[in-house]
């Protein structure tokens, strides 16, 4: 079997082993709180690891793009949702989603939304299965919990024929600014605590349906009112990244993708080194604020991955003088990417290791 | 024909007039020099805009990964400069690559490669075309012009058997941090001097190749003495940038690319829009330091897209609050990248139309 020094570089390396582990923990963590895991494709977009985050049901899962919904569906995946406010130039595409599968689901926070469902049934009596974006803090889509606005929307969607309130769906991505398990599960309780307090006011009108909340920090480190959820749905653990080491989801060892690149030049003259990593290799994510610069150089904690151009990386230390006999050209370096989500979308091809023995690619889905 | 309002949004368009209107004038600026244009593929990695460039020779082109080579290569394209210092796990492919082509190129900085060279004769005869790379001041890949070491390399290029020393090649990317004409000429000339010097001392030594410097800001405006080189190689033109007008290589109406996205989203209660172009369709590139952030949104000079996750994109205005009304969920808006050839790069397809009547479809080719 060949070794991962036998690729060429920039190359997208995933570790098949931490792969699983961080998959079959997430699994367990939710079992043990008897909350179903929908686990989001976003990071990866590959038949392979969706096989592995769903332990092989292939049922399921949630996904950023309508591309995402299709390729998972034309490869046997069902029981997908959208989570994405329904987006009025993809109606269609969405119809023949929901006409074809058995669950296609949609997302939506506004009633214009529900008004475009309203304009397009479904055929053969099928629903619209809907879930009802809610904002809890995190300050992008969704109806503002606190609004009157947020309960008025849901009973719409439930009274509308055709259509059916599928559950409530938080995105607790504020989780994103924390550090520390504490800083996580005070946004996860206050998310958890939001999106409970709303599935009361349903209850109250008569309303039952599903509640989910979701995020890589608050489902690595789940409160137990979660529990009381129906789902959760966070997608970026299987691969976790830098960003989440920081945040306290994980620890470094944790991280399953690296970016390989080779040394390619020697400029002694301004104590840099070259690497063939670009931000067509890594991205700028992350916006070059770490310590180490834009990620994490494996192995060499004085190196900083100072700036990149397209297919360039300069390289500086931290403090002192490089001493090139330890970097020759064509020498490996390793880079632990600051947000893999953002870096595995820069590669049309992932090579899959075990323990560096290379055992094949993964291939994934890209477009909306 | 259907118009571009009927794409699914995000999509990268790019306006076939315009795109061939800068590729003409590039193309006579060179022919006014009397200076052969070599262009640079790695904006937009298409067969079809290479066509464009090369005013459909197919021949004489430059590209940054060895993947583009080969694309371009399998298509019938020929004389190709791999401007990229010759990368050790590559040796192979460009040994092919090398054996296949009439006229296949590479490009170094350091003795180093050239042993790699001297390991690897190529069959039937043939000659390993080098380049050596100079650096005049961009701070990136290349021996430095002043450094002894330069003519040194060059000698030794030039003196080994089964190689020939094919010309000496300078990327002025330096221009990029200018502003106006008059700094980007000061640039080119600098750089063009340094060129020139470096050929009159290897002449001093009975060595004679062809010279070539390039940056799309420089080969904008060229200055008198780029006549005396033998090419350029400038690639960006053909697409131009947000970017590119700030430096003053372009007005904005040359841009010939944009980002179409949607309203998905209204937030009164933060005085903001979310559109469906997160840093997935558009790039992190230039991180939001113009004063409309991460784009130029055309037509709204109030408008500024502030910050971005994967798929959603924050809009708010610069000054007062946003009259909803104007921006109905599902309305477009179009967005002019900061830097085109990091917004292609997240695109599996561009979208080609004149007068905003959709022709059909570009593929590019990615990876290393």
């Amino acid at each position: 079997m060949e070794r991962l020094s036998a690729l060429c570089t920039p190359a997208l390396v995933v570790d098949l082993d931490k792969v699983k582990r961080n998959a079959q923990r997430m699994i367990e963590r939710c079992q043990k709180m008897g909350v179903q895991l929908r686990p989001h494709m976003k990071t990866h977009k590959t038949l392979e690891c969706a096989d592995i985050m769903t332990a092989g049901s292939r049922r399921c899962i949630v996904v950023s793009t309508l591309a995402e919904a299709f390729f998972y569906a034309e490869h046997g995946f069902d029981d997908i949702l959208y989570a994405y406010c329904l987006p009025f130039d993809k109606m269609e595409r969405c119809a023949a989603l929901s006409e074809k599968l058995d669950l296609f689901q949609v997302l939506l926070d506004h009633p214009d939304a529900l008004d475009q469902l309203k304009k397009r049934p479904l055929k053969n009596g099928r629903l619209w299965h809907v879930w009802l974006k809610l904002d809890c803090g995190n300050g992008r889509a969704g109806v503002l919990h606190s609004e009157p606005g947020a309960l008025q929307l849901a009973q719409a969607i439930a009274g509308t024929e055709g259509v059916e309130l599928t559950g409530v769906y938080a995105h607790c991505g504020n989780t994103y600014t924390c550090k520390g398990l504490e800083q996580i599960q005070a946004v996860a309780q206050e998310t958890t605590s939001f999106v409970l307090d709303f599935m009361e006011k349903l209850r109250a009108v008569g309303i039952t349906c599903k509640s989910s909340i979701g995020s890589t920090p608050s489902c690595s480190h789940p409160v137990k009112d979660m529990a009381k959820l129906d789902e959760v749905h966070p997608g970026n653990y299987v691969f976790y990244d830098v960003q989440q080491s920081i945040i306290g989801s994980c620890c470094l060892d944790d991280v399953a993708v690296r970016v390989l690149t080779r040394v390619i030049g020697h400029c002694p003259h301004r104590n840099q080194l070259l690497i063939d990593c670009g931000w067509s290799g890594i991205s700028l994510d992350g916006a070059g604020k770490l310590s180490t610069g834009y990620a994490v150089i494996e192995g060499h904690p004085n190196l900083k991955l100072l700036s990149m151009t397209q297919e360039h990386g300069r390289v500086e230390p931290i403090s002192g003088l490089l001493d090139y006999s330890k970097y020759p050209l064509g020498s490996l370096l390793t880079l632990i990417p600051y947000h893999s989500c953002a870096t595995a979308m820069m590669h049309p091809v992932y090579h899959i290791h075990s323990d560096g023995h290379l055992l094949g690619k993964w291939t994934p889905t890209r477009g909306w």
